[in-house]
């Protein structure tokens, strides 16, 4: 039994990448559309392209030295080995590849839904959306194929090898190599997150200022220098980062659940490690489930609504998912576990994922109701754009603030009802849970910025204007997709957290985080700290690289005679230049800062404070990183989102005080700085948040060992006889009383 | 010994009002100026006070509801009383009094130092400062006195007549119940705060939106009808605000000691309650230092540094304080403390006050920095403004993210090095010993806006250049303390805050708050919302009041002829009852989440998780609420004052890649724009959180004999003998130990 269904993980991760290749085959034999959009689709393609190989340039010299750190540190300590470097490197290289295929079939599925939206709305949605599956699947049948092959290679090698028991010092070993994995898919994403975020925006506020602003073009005008950067930026940021980022989530909430599962003895028909196993099952069924979801994707003609088709999707894989979790929960665990002192039965494991499917869903839906148009939130930015610039941006910043009540509340209420039910164990599964659908949720998201990059080709290539309505309708339904996926990728990423967390203190030996502490105090605030430097950085990046676009297209306009009139090429590569160097000089530093923390924290207060180990001090570090960033997260990417929308609701008109306004109008002049800022909130240092925290809990879980508080091996029960002695003062006199508890610890 | 020690202090606070009624009295007797000059003066002081009247009117309702609820629950447990409600009144009497006493004075200060500028600065530096002063002796003098005399009652009440011990049970009650008075000036600070806050940036931004913006006439022109509640709002906001900000700051912090002193067992000359009063005398002696440097600030002639006068004054009472922090420690302590378990000597104790004075200088100059004109942050936001309004904004929020990198690590590496000195006395002394000079903080701070008053009124009487020219260089002297005073009200805050939850870890007698505990995080995440959810009411509050404003003023121009001519007068009042009316309504929310949500946590969760008490859940709720709030404290702050002094840097003309901008210029209006946002986030928001984090952890502590987990009355030593049991594999064997450990607890 055991030897099937670890066999059946990778399995189904395999299966996952089939029927990617098929759905990708698809998709490639699409037609292409004329010479022109042929062409225009060249230049993104090849600078997405150029982009991703400049990347990997620099981030193949960050693997080569964290590859040699690791392997030197991993000999250092009897729960580590030097093979965690090996399990890095994968990590790293999957994640590049799955950032590669995503971005590969965008470029491809772009132009092709352009031709596709020529004929039919239902034509053009197949298209893009399958260019998104291909994506959704890519990433989590690397996934799963990785951490179930990788997984059994390193049970094998530690545990069953040495005829060890489930639960003891080599399974934590095992699973310790293996979190080089996320470590490695996990610091690819954030470079590729913060990269592609800093690009993306970068061109898209530099193409506008001069573009739309100054000239008087309309957006994705191909006489803009910075039109095809721009475009690049839609792959680069939102496709290939975006992918990233969830490839990380998903691998480390997994991950998370199957360290944490280790510490359950489990009396199973899976030689004991079925807690182990069931986020990776859960992982592998949820690809099937997507598989099926997609199938609902679809509508009947020109008329149909898109987004319901996409909800349909959506839903199904996750109903789906939510039923089978009932059986397989049934089938693979014992009916009673106990965790950490916590007892609870495989129902509450069950009922732990299905309210993690239950946050996820309400994350999505608050995160929509904060952005979407018409809408109270975007409504009140509206109005206080009539009285200027400024009431717009204190209207946004407020609206933004104040989304983040709801998913707190939702996410405080998920944490605990997920702890009752089965201890923290529950937390990591209900995170699992909800990562489970990752490739559908991923498809829907990359089908965005596919539907965008259509209709800046069908712009470009001056495509007649219903081609432009049917990408428009698209894209409008991208943009909410786009909404509801970043508060899915918060939630997911908070969970995540905390499951890292709860890992972390059960490597790291310590039986406590206390803030009361001073010195853990103190590390809270600097982990709250982070995630402000971590966007400052972020947009002031923005903010440079953005001028040095804008002084790149003025000196083209003035240098290039012709360009206006269509007589000449503007040199679109020199704007992708500067997006791909700007990116990849800014993202260094934010990147550093969340990598070395943790360790300069870990090591550095080792035997500092007498009462307090450096472990519990880091630990506190993470608590502040992961609220401060859950929040700022939020906080910057719903405000972005409210900001564009608030500027997108003057395309048909908006009644303010009674009376229209419209584009051009004053009042949208402001609502357009609106977005502008909300730009980099949304794109680059919002989303970045998530990463952020995901990546320097693994960073804290993979140095544990190093600064564990651990007295021994593993202990296996410990059984604890408390006399005590005390003496209190009652009304006036002294008692002294003596106590004798006795307790057993798992 | 005792004795003569105990009622010195409420004698030093009763120096300090002495010393204010004679400054008082010499302010009151300066020439006022002519008719016309007194007349607006008039309008200016007549509108603070119907804010003033009608805030207490409102403030009223409340304080009655929270004397019945007080008095009710001092019944039910035995470590409170209903004289806790007499505390909290009495509290809530002198805070509101000392919002009044500073009004008072900075209403006559102001006209009176526009006079005295007729004649010299070095003249009007003294009536300006002098004014300052009253407020802050008013405000240290009323907290010394009311502290310490309510001790000397409580004391009495409840250790000394029934002849119990100084660390006991008794001791906690009367600590307890003077947690009320506490509790009431803070309650009354976050109300003034906000109201203050909200009142001033309505009438502010109203003003300068159609007065600057629309008509083209100058700031605090006398044909504005916005511009005499602009004037009421520096004295309403600014002043009473910030006095009843640190009223409450001082309290408690005081009181947060003092809490923490009970729990040490001191062998000293004064009956064993040295550690309780030592911040007391702190305090006391700070004033009297505070006093003696007030001698320092002054000017030889016209072309004298203000700037230099004041930090003398600062700098002279730091030090003066410093020194005699030494011999009053060694004169008053034992050579060894303890504290829960940490040894300490009384030099260790010097040692914390010493690096609570250094981490507040060290915050007031980092704060500084980052707000002042021709310094790198505040430059960046001048040269992002030459591509407009949006990369202004972008640039803006980018410095205020970053501004808190700095002051975090400065306050964790003084709560680490307070901590390693002495505990968490340490922690509470270092705060103690930072706001012992409040008197001199406070005096320099509300000189500010005197001085921003007094150049208001030269302004709108049209008085001669050189008048304004000398309230100028005073006014531009005030906004750089009023930066630095930000700075070190927030560090203080967050101090006090660290104390008060120190005090409540004891008095709820829980000994951890494990963050680690899924229950516990999830109050972090939720207390890490609050900050976020407050600043967005608090900025949108503003923001609607701010268009009813410009609403208000562009009728008054459409339906009153002659306005613009000077020949009829604008009906101010009308302007002064919408802010005020704005201000109360808008401020009940925010205040009402401040109080409620530690009460509804804290019996809300009573018994709801076996593993978890809901005083840790309330624990980790604090934890949350002192981080974000700080982060954003700083955050909000920093960037208003960066932009303010951005938009002020374009009156003498900046340069931006080699061309000069002035007044006018496009990047000037984007500056504007910033300032415009910067408003609400530097004088609502930001400041608020000082308050917002201070108040939930008083009304935790207030709450916490309700909701307590000490089993017995008061532990006074705890031995423990421990017994363990632990099995574990070591390699493939399974290993018993047993291991048997002593404790002795203090």
């Amino acid at each position: 039994m055991e030897q099937a269904l670890i066999y059946a993980v990778p399995a189904l991760g395999l299966v996952g990448l089939i029927v990617m290749a098929i759905k990708s085959a698809w998709v490639t034999k699409q037609q292409t559309g004329d010479k022109n959009m042929v062409e225009l689709a060249g230049y993104i393609a090849d600078g997405a392209m150029a982009f991703l190989k400049a990347e990997w340039k620099v981030l193949s010299y960050f693997a080569v030295i964290a590859v040699i750190l690791l392997a030197w540190s991993g000999m250092s300590v009897e729960t580590s080995s030097p093979v965690i470097a090996i399990s890095f490197l994968i990590g790293a290289v999957f994640s590049a590849f799955a950032g590669y295929i995503g971005m590969n079939i965008a470029t491809k599925a772009n132009v092709r839904t352009t031709q596709a939206a020529r004929t039919s709305l239902k034509h053009a949605l197949k298209v893009s959306f399958t260019g998104g599956s291909v994506m959704g699947l890519g990433v989590a049948g690397l996934a799963v194929l990785g951490l179930g092959s990788l997984f059994i290679v390193f049970y094998h090698m530690y545990v069953q090898s040495v005829g060890a028991g489930v639960n003891g010092l080599e399974m934590e070993k095992a699973l310790e190599v293996l979190a080089g994995f996320s470590l490695g898919a996990e610091s690819i994403a954030l470079f590729a997150r913060v990269g592609g975020g800093i690009y993306t925006k970068a061109a898209d506020v530099g193409a506008d200022l001069v573009g739309k602003v100054e000239a008087g073009i309309p957006e994705d005008d191909v006489r803009n220098p910075a039109t095809i950067a721009d475009n690049v930026g839609d792959n680069v940021g939102d496709v290939a980062g975006m992918g990233a980022d969830l490839f990380g989530s998903y691998v480390a909430t997994i991950l998370a659940t199957m360290v944490l599962g280790r510490e359950i003895v489990s009396v199973d028909n899976f030689g004991g490690i079925a807690p182990i196993l069931l986020p990776m099952v859960l992982a592998g069924l949820g690809i099937v489930f997507s598989i099926l979801g997609m199938f609902f994707v679809t509508i009947k003609n020109d008329k149909g609504d898109v987004q319901h088709a996409l909800n349909m999707g959506n839903w199904s894989s996750i109903v789906f998912t939510g039923i089978a979790s009932f059986f397989v929960v049934n089938y693979m665990l014992p009916e009673t576990l106990s965790i950490r002192g916590y007892d609870f039965t495989n129902m509450d494991v069950f009922y732990a994922i299905i309210l993690g499917l239950i946050v996820g869903t309400l994350m999505s839906i608050i995160t929509e109701y904060y952005t979407a148009m018409g809408k109270r939130p975007v409504k009140s930015i509206i109005d206080q754009s009539a009285t200027g610039h400024a009431t717009n941006i204190i209207a946004g910043l407020a609206v933004g603030m104040e989304s983040t009540v709801l998913p707190i509340l939702v996410l405080a209420g998920g944490i605990m009802g997920s702890y009752a039910f089965a201890g923290l164990y529950g937390v990591a599964i209900a995170a699992a849970g909800m990562m489970a659908t990752t490739a559908m949720q991923l498809a829907i998201d990359a089908f965005g910025p596919i539907a965008d990059n259509a209709g800046g080709i069908a712009e470009m290539s001056q495509l007649p204007e219903e081609v432009r309505e049917r990408t428009d309708i698209l894209d409008a339904v991208g943009n909410t997709t786009a909404a509801s996926g970043k508060g899915f990728a918060i939630a997911s990423a908070a969970l995540t957290s905390l499951a890292l967390f709860a890992a972390f203190v059960g490597v790291a030996g310590i039986d406590a985080i206390d803030i009361f502490k001073a010195p853990v105090l103190a590390a809270l605030f600097v982990g709250g700290m982070i995630p402000f430097i971590f966007s400052s950085l972020a947009i002031a990046a923005v903010g440079r690289a953005a001028m040095d676009m804008v002084n790149e297209v003025r000196r083209q306009f003035r240098e290039i005679p012709g360009i206006m009139e269509y007589k000449a090429k503007p040199e679109y590569e020199k704007c992708v230049e500067i997006s791909t160097k700007a990116s990849l000089r800014e993202m260094l530093l934010p990147g550093a800062i969340a990598l070395i923390t943790p360790i300069l924290i870990g090591f550095g207060f080792q035997g500092v404070f007498e009462q307090v180990s450096s472990a519990e001090m880091l630990g506190g570090l993470l608590a502040g990183v992961t609220v401060s960033g859950v929040l700022m997260g939020m906080f910057q990417s719903n405000a972005g989102g409210a900001w564009d929308n608030a500027k997108k609701s003057f395309e048909k008109g908006v009644e303010i005080d009674g009376q229209m306004y419209y584009k051009k109008s004053e009042p949208h002049k402001a609502s357009v700085t609106g977005d502008t800022v909300g730009d980099p909130f949304k794109d680059t240092s919002g989303p970045s948040m998530n990463i952020l925290i995901k990546l320097m809990s693994i960073v804290a879980l993979v140095i544990a060992p190093h600064i564990s508080q651990k007295p021994h091996s593993t202990t296996l029960t410990e059984k604890i006889e408390i006399k005590k002695e005390i003496n209190y003062e009652d009304g006036k006199k002294v008692v002294t009383e003596t106590v004798t508890e006795i307790k057993t610890v798992n």
